[in-house]
């Protein structure tokens, strides 16, 4: 514990796992690629999944769960969706002591099983929308595993909804992409950019996908979740129809979008210092971390008392009072500081006497985030400063994105810009730039941003016309 | 919708069948032995979730996420446990295109894997008890499924705690089983009998395990949550130590504890009627359904104002209005009587005129449960019905549990009562006693109950000395 972080500066990929299991939010499971996700990252995932939970009762959605599962002949039936997840699937062969007739895939994905069931519910345009959500675990092989950004084993939530027309389809993708942009800046202090996938890079039996990208502390993007429009492909494969009022015959139009617990590592990697996590408040398990300081018995006895106070003053607010005796108060705020935890709470005899503590802001290092506040009032100081640490968050993660972002007019512009940086090019929409780009650069499209104003213009790449930019960077 | 269900009295576990399936608690999955958990079966089980993790928490318990897959290997650890879970186990052979070196398991439980995170994390005596929880799905493949009761996946929690003294470890197995108690009783209304299991029925693994028995509708037996004292068998095959304050090496003493889906199956037999499901307020996603009724536009619009007068009044209630014009009131009515809505509200426009409304219970049918009520008053009225209904179940329950519970003396008295009854005897522990009576009658030993203050006596199997007595009972 006392051992230092690696800087960021120094190796970004060795201080993100270094973060990862030092501040205990998971650890590498027996399994190769498989994950543990210890009490303080889960509760943590708990907090992310109440904030999106809740949104997704707001705009209609209700949960249910659909079985881990799926009979290997369904992922055939899409031929794209397949091809795009064979590589990676998990098949259970054998069941209670026998080998099965056909092989099981460990579910990568649920359209299919999903697909199944609603052709089974659906009979009429009064059964519609569908709009359902699962939260569940899922499983595709990771041959380069990443704790939490790639495993073979994750959880995530899974929207699953079905329309009588195409126009309803797409205004659900893009309502949920939405939602999610909303939950990763309100909730999780990440400015997103919110684009459309190309060809390449969408998700495999989908006519659209679109993204929300997060830049994190090295400059590379994340894709932090995702929302398909499925056209009718899904619908015709597993005939997903309904009668319409003029009592014909229709195929559905479907939508899937996901967030998963890699939201942890956009939190990790988009906040995170040389000291180790830094929490947006309202994602935070802990808010404040109270360590009290004392000498002897005495004091002990009139600080603990200060504490219950301000235990008393703080209810509501994720707290936790850190008492252990066998650490010093430097040990404790070194840990707490690892932990992310964004307000410390300070005091001793002295301060109790001047009716005094020290407020600390884990994202404002030393003596310039600290300060002596009064206990009166205590309770308002605390909730104002949470507020501002998760504005502040916002804000710097916000101007770090736009002081690493480049436009480039050609090919060596972005050549030279991408690697660690987001760079804004025309791009004409042909796959030979992207695997060009991505062959000498390892950088890819991430997307085209839906919110820009682009003049027709030539491809940065190839010199193609292009009616639109993408972002290319590095990403993991 | 409009056909009739089958009479319980007919044949129960048709109607059981039916209830889930109408009802739209759940439904077939594709993959033999698995279902699928609708939206109105999983907001139930949200609810009770969200009862049970709010008391894990108060008891100081913390969530975390174990992977899915475990080697093969690690199952064999503990002699027992692989011998008792191997038939039923679902195997991973194949992963990422390649077959794998060793086969992994779909985790029937997560006694193994998490015993290897604990030797790995838990160093010395400050790091005791370790109380983690995780909700998670696990597979235990079903040659005889039932939708809730025995399906190959289900849904459920499992508590796995370490403690350094025995007596810890113990206490912490029956403090959960009283938390299961008060869970099942308190919430879901239903009468429980906490006991400890035979050595034939206990968990594979365990030194001790307990359980919380429920009596369901046809007179069978349901184990409705069990907790296990693992001793040091888990500690040892896994290495999970720790130093003492004195320094010395000592391996921790563990328990576990589950809850899973079948609680659904719990509530649907403890409370059904031959009108489909009656679900406790506390767990019932809907608790008020209010069904307007009206003739002509002009009636609609009077009626429809007053409902979001009742809306309004309700707010905070889990309520739903059925303004479907396609339905007659009648034809709702059947429809949320089936879905076991506690409470349905039910207004006209004379209704509306005289400000009332009728008010009736979902467990006293026809004309006994159904009461004018005036609308000055009502948010009192309704709260106070919930917990009235709240009660009758639970009473009821209780009531039916005694009227089908029996004492006997000898074999021929347990033979003659055991199909539909719990039948308290004295059993002397002879393992052999409970194979005689499980091949002449199907009926197990359900449980030693905690509860008893029994003098010595005699076997009334085998006539043996006995201490205690057990519970027999046909059980799903």
């Amino acid at each position: 514990m006392a051992e230092k972080l690696t800087l960021r500066s120094e190796d970004y990929s060795k201080w993100y796992t270094q973060v990862v299991l030092r501040s205990e939010l998971a650890d590498y499971a027996p399994v190769r690629g498989c994950m543990v996700i210890r009490p303080y990252g889960f509760a943590l995932w708990e907090n992310i999944k109440e904030g999106l939970d809740r949104r997704f009762k707001e705009t209609g959605h209700v949960n249910a769960y659909f079985p881990l599962f799926i009979p290997m002949s369904f992922l055939r039936r899409e031929a794209e969706h397949v091809e795009g997840f064979a590589p990676e699937l998990a098949v259970v062969t054998h069941g209670g002591g026998k080998e099965l007739e056909e092989p099981l895939v460990v579910r990568p994905t649920s359209e299919t099983v999903i697909g199944e069931m609603y052709a089974k519910w659906i009979r009429s345009y009064r059964d519609l929308p569908v709009l359902i959500n699962q939260w569940s675990n899922v499983v595709r092989w990771e041959k380069r595993p990443r704790l939490f950004l790639r495993t073979t084993e994750f959880l995530w939530q899974e929207g699953h909804t079905a329309h009588a027309t195409r126009e309803e389809a797409e205004e659900e993708t893009l309502r949920m992409l939405d939602v999610y942009a909303d939950f990763a800046e309100t909730d999780a202090a990440i400015p997103v950019i919110r684009g459309r996938k190309s060809a390449s890079e969408k998700f495999a039996g989908a006519v659209a996908s679109y993204t929300i990208e997060a830049m994190m502390g090295n400059g590379w993007a994340l894709q932090s979740g995702t929302s398909h429009f499925l056209g009718q492909n899904f619908a015709k494969a597993f005939d997903i129809t309904y009668l319409d009022q003029a009592n014909e015959l229709q195929h559905c139009w479907t939508t899937s979008w996901g967030v998963s617990t890699r939201m942890e590592g956009a939190v990790i990697m988009t906040h995170g210092d040389d000291q180790g996590l830094i929490l947006p408040p309202r994602l935070a398990p802990t808010q404040v971390v109270i360590v009290p300081i004392w000498r002897d018995d005495g004091q002990k006895s009139v600080v603990l008392g200060a504490v219950e106070q301000i235990k008393g003053a703080l209810s509501g607010i994720r707290l936790k009072v850190d008492d252990r005796e066998e650490l010093s108060p430097g040990r404790k705020f070194n840990e707490w500081e690892l932990k992310g935890v964004p307000l410390r709470i300070e005091i001793g005899p002295r301060d109790v006497e001047k009716e005094q503590l020290v407020l600390a802001r884990r994202d404002v290092p030393g003596r310039e985030g600290k300060a002596f506040i009064p206990m009166e009032g205590l309770r308002q100081r605390v909730v104002e400063m949470l507020d501002t640490v998760q504005q502040a968050l916002y804000d710097r993660a916000l101007a770090f994105r736009g002081a690493n972002t480049v436009e480039a007019a050609n090919y060596d512009e972005i050549v030279e810009a991408v690697n660690g940086r987001f760079v804004h090019a025309y791009w004409c929409g042909d796959p030979a730039d992207e695997e060009r780009l991505k062959a000498e650069t390892s950088a890819t499209n991430r997307c085209m941003p839906l919110d820009q104003d682009t003049e027709p213009g030539v491809c940065a790449i190839c010199g193609k016309p292009a009616t639109e930019k993408a972002i290319f960077a590095r990403a993991y």
